[in-house]
């Protein structure tokens, strides 16, 4: 129940301030003899990476994954891997404007009441930087994944007002936003772009898909995948709000209309329809598990905004320096990257819960 | 992390199937000294109870809660509370309508796949039943709440696509929907009543606040108060999203109007708006914390649906039986106790984390 | 975490105070399709309920064991199984005696330190009782092992400074103390006879042996299995010491006797001594496991001993009433119970952790 | 319940093999407020490192410990530490001797059994390396208790037949095998070093006491103090039995002498005797907290023994190079480690399980 650990037998304990020496992750649980080197996590990791174009911050952390523990050979030895990113670019200088101010959107005041103290370099721990290490942790669950035939793909699915109108996976690395339509993705750029200008920043949608989820994932009580999935995803910071298949919209509808009938597929049996999102009683049926989260505009902006001093004292403050205007393009790989997780843990779980006839007493 | 336990410090581990002998709950890390009668818990279970009006089920349950353990001369003693409610209605004669048939949007076939058998008496562990044992819980938690001057409120917001226009608290408890506009309500019972005689069923959305939450609460990274209230609602069965202040909308919204600005009343720091909902970076900051979440339309319906059998032959169900055409009202009070049981969690392990100056090592 | 569950993917949560309404226990994680009834649980339980002869306390309950969910035909389902013990003896008359006196040996005074107030009929959550719950349990636990072909056998090896001289698994239930050795045993009763008569009780060891345990069970760090079954079994009441093969002799021995040579059985890796106690770098060799526990006197006798009031004077006490004179009797079924039930978590642990070659991703 | 983390509310989680490129440990649920520095950590970290002596290991570790996060301006800040230990003398060269053969008394072949495969190059995670993390993390936890006024202190009670005959806490590290007892330690330095000589080792026992330790902590069932603290001891490498109190001379005692008799010391309650080791019914009565552990000798010895090959051959092994002869001395700090963690997790628990009367519920 350690408070910066996720998971139950496949999990992540994550360390680390934007503005100290490193960040870093221990996955603990990792099967025996699984083949990973440090390009597989590096590939990841430049997906989420600060600078990749002018859509992002122009910070210029390198995000360099080195693997301290748990691999041997190139392959895992089922003892926890250590993954350390070190923080090159903290430039601890100047905090001067920052170090006595509540940031509006910010998590700065909420610290100081829990703690009675703060970091006030930046984000400390607060920081998006942390989900780097998430980042690096998911390229293990989903190298596990693919091997029980599973996949995870997410992308922007709405910056402001505009929608993509259509999912094509393969222009998805294409363009910045990482949005499954192209066309979509050019107003969605020039969208961010008006924000940029007007130092102000934009808000999103991202939708994430598992292929080939194997059905009998999840629990049916606490553990719901939806649960399951909710707590992981509403884990990420910006992110206000997650629905499952029809969502919010199986509000409106009608049971007759919201449930999936099934139907056989040769000997499989499948859903006609899919508003249950691929999860009927917090358990995954086989179908596509489909989801959307909510991405708040970024809180850091160039604006004056009215706020208070940690003396209690009114002023304004306008947030200088280099914030993406739009979180959705570097939060894509960080979703993809919890949903893996997610998915492994109750993936391994789900072993000890059917012992082979051989295994199983008699009458 | 055993599955069907919630929390950490304050933790329920629920119990039992719709059609056993009886479903129940443990608490464990009940503060010692709290108040606690049987009487308090069947306030809370009577609100939950089929059989209340035309618009729930007229099963007849009593679900009378018994308190086996933990509660000595009317005090908590902070050993574990075992909560039992007996299932006194489960008529267990007749399945062999759904012994061999996949009911759609229900969890049949994700237990057989989970399992490799399951127990075809109505939803046996999936039930909603067993909400009950966490309604059960959700008193002490209520209790310990409300002496830390925190109350939890929740309330059907809309039904099919009718909305409430107005919060008034007072009427909540005054019209069978549990919305908190009696004009709103009016129409929603129409709505449900109308798919009640269509044999059908509909959605709707649940809203709940937290008013007098101390700030401080939730943790920075995976264990934000969006995530682990996440988790907590999302297990609920039929609930299929979640927001959290502006939520989905605030995908819409710029960084220029969403962040709530802080201001000075009298010493205490307070923001002019709550876009958060009450949570920042995670953490309480004191606001209202404000939440909605999508229940779907009851998956019981007695209109004929297609669907296979257990044996891989295409068929077809109609739901006959006892079923609430809308969740929401019935799920009000299971929202209010598994937030209420979130946020004692957060509360007391909050006591572990900062220690008074007489304790804390010096320099 | 919750304090009162023991166990990570098999785990039992056990509830209930000596003279509350019943004790009990929720197994959770256990596989679905094991044949299980009562009866099986019932012929356990026979073992550790009181009155079986005159060496064990004359209180009649009946300890009669009640599954109320996770059965189902006869079967378990995956589902958390819920077994319920009445107490049909507690004779909540007459307590003046205790109320307000801290019994030498007893939890009273540590609990009102711990708690601020305590159950003050008889050992409340701290009772010998409590054991009743694990031993329920246990019952689950050895059928998986016995499936796994692995047994575990425990039986008294000394009672006071009266040791057996050696091991007849064939004996043990046909003598009081549940010693291997019949001669032995004739002593040990006529020892613990005579103590009853001078109001007095004495102390034991037990032994325990596991024949067929799996090799590989166990954590190389934290969770060794030394480690696992010293938690389990130290969290019984009146045990005070543990140690695994030579376990206090290895302290005067040399690394060249200590050591246990490897050798070849065929094709199965042996060891030729067994001084480690079939557990290297916490790791099961498939060796026998074998530990001893030190058992404590029984805290409750009638002669008379200073102590002090709840009000802070000094007083004497004499504990009337039905007491077992020595506990080894009915501690023995006891710890076969958590020992199986600590070597099934692991077990089902071990499955997450090698996948077969077609679920292991490739180079 | 991640397999590398212990503890909960107060965890620490470990990784790294001893010939990978680092160790570490990330410590969760640390107050926020305490002061820290890396020295203060350095201070018990070479009371554990290699090279002090003639006794110990002529390896040359630095054993340099560096915090990565969760201290700012020297004061920790309620977030996790990492703290990282690089291994400098790995000298990855030359395993041909010990690759393919399973060294008795090591983890070799069982970690074979366990994961499928083996990082052979010496102990990789079962190394004793890996309780220098441990160590670490107990500077932290010590110094939390000693603003609680409590203090642990560990020592060499035997080597071989040679026991300490008086307790001066004063000479402890003033001699190399930190016996509380100079004479005895001069003897005990003999018997190491003829060990040593004849290519052998020899096994001991450690005491250790904690004064001051705040009655109220532990729990009543699964998480008795005995069950936590043999947890921790017995999950250090080389540690095969652990007692508390009397322990097994418990089993040759009667009642009326094993019990401690209560009687008031002004107002304060305590016993005239410390039987229990100063824990009854698994919580701590404000007595000292006594226990003896029992220390195997050292498996790598230089002498030659059958063992058999991972071909399943049969074959001769001699452990060439640096080793202790016997574990001890440099167990001691690692014993006082895991006492300290142990209590510290107990003591933040017990914040959250009375609460302040003006945030207790009313009747």
């Amino acid at each position: 129940m350690a408070r910066n650990t996720f998971g139950n037998v496949f999990s992540i304990t994550t360390f680390g301030e934007s503005h100290g020496k490193a960040i870093g992750v221990i996955i603990d649980g990792v099967p025996a003899g699984i083949p990973l080197t440090e390009s597989d996590i590096q590939f990841d990791l430049d997906k989420r990476r600060p600078g990749q174009n002018s859509l992002t911050t122009q910070r210029s952390e390198a995000d360099k994954a080195e693997i301290l523990s748990g691999v041997f050979e190139r392959k895992t030895t089922g003892t926890p891997l250590c993954i350390l990113i070190a923080n090159t670019d903290h430039r601890s200088g100047d905090y001067s404007a920052i170090q006595n101010v509540f940031r509006p959107g910010h998590a700065d005041y909420t610290f100081l009441k829990k703690y009675g103290l703060r970091d006030y370099r930046g984000g400390g721990r607060s920081s998006g930087r942390e989900t780097a290490a998430r980042v690096a942790a998911g390229t293990v669950a989903k190298k596990i994944l693919r091997a029980h035939n599973a996949n995870v793909i997410a992308y922007t699915l709405a910056v402001a007002d505009i929608y993509a109108q259509k999912v094509d996976y393969s222009v998805i690395e294409k363009n910045p936003v990482r949005c499954a339509d192209l066309t979509a993705a050019e107003h969605m750029i020039k969208k961010i772009e008006e924000a940029r200008l007007a130092k102000d920043s934009v808000g999103g949608i991202i939708e994430a898909v598992v292929h080939g989820c194997p059905a009998g994932l999840g629990e049916p009580v606490f553990d719901k995948l939806e649960g399951l999935l909710g707590h992981a995803l509403l884990s990420i910071g910006g992110i206000k709000g997650i629905e499952f298949g029809s969502g919010f919209q199986a509000a409106k509808m009608k049971g007759s209309t919201h449930n999936d009938k099934f139907y056989l597929d040769g000997d499989r049996v499948r859903t006609t329809s899919n508003h249950a999102g691929g999860i009927l009683g917090g358990i995954s049926t086989g179908e596509d598990i489909k989801l959307r989260v909510s991405v708040k505009p970024t809180s850091s902006i160039g604006q004056l905004q009215n706020t208070v001093t940690t003396n209690l004292e009114n002023t304004t403050i306008a947030i200088e320096g280099r914030h993406d205007p739009c979180l959705c393009p570097r939060i894509v790989p960080v979703i993809e990257a919890m949903i893996a997780i997610t998915l492994v843990d109750c993936l391994l779980l789900q072993k000890t819960l059917q012992l082979p006839p051989s295994q199983t007493p008699e009458l």
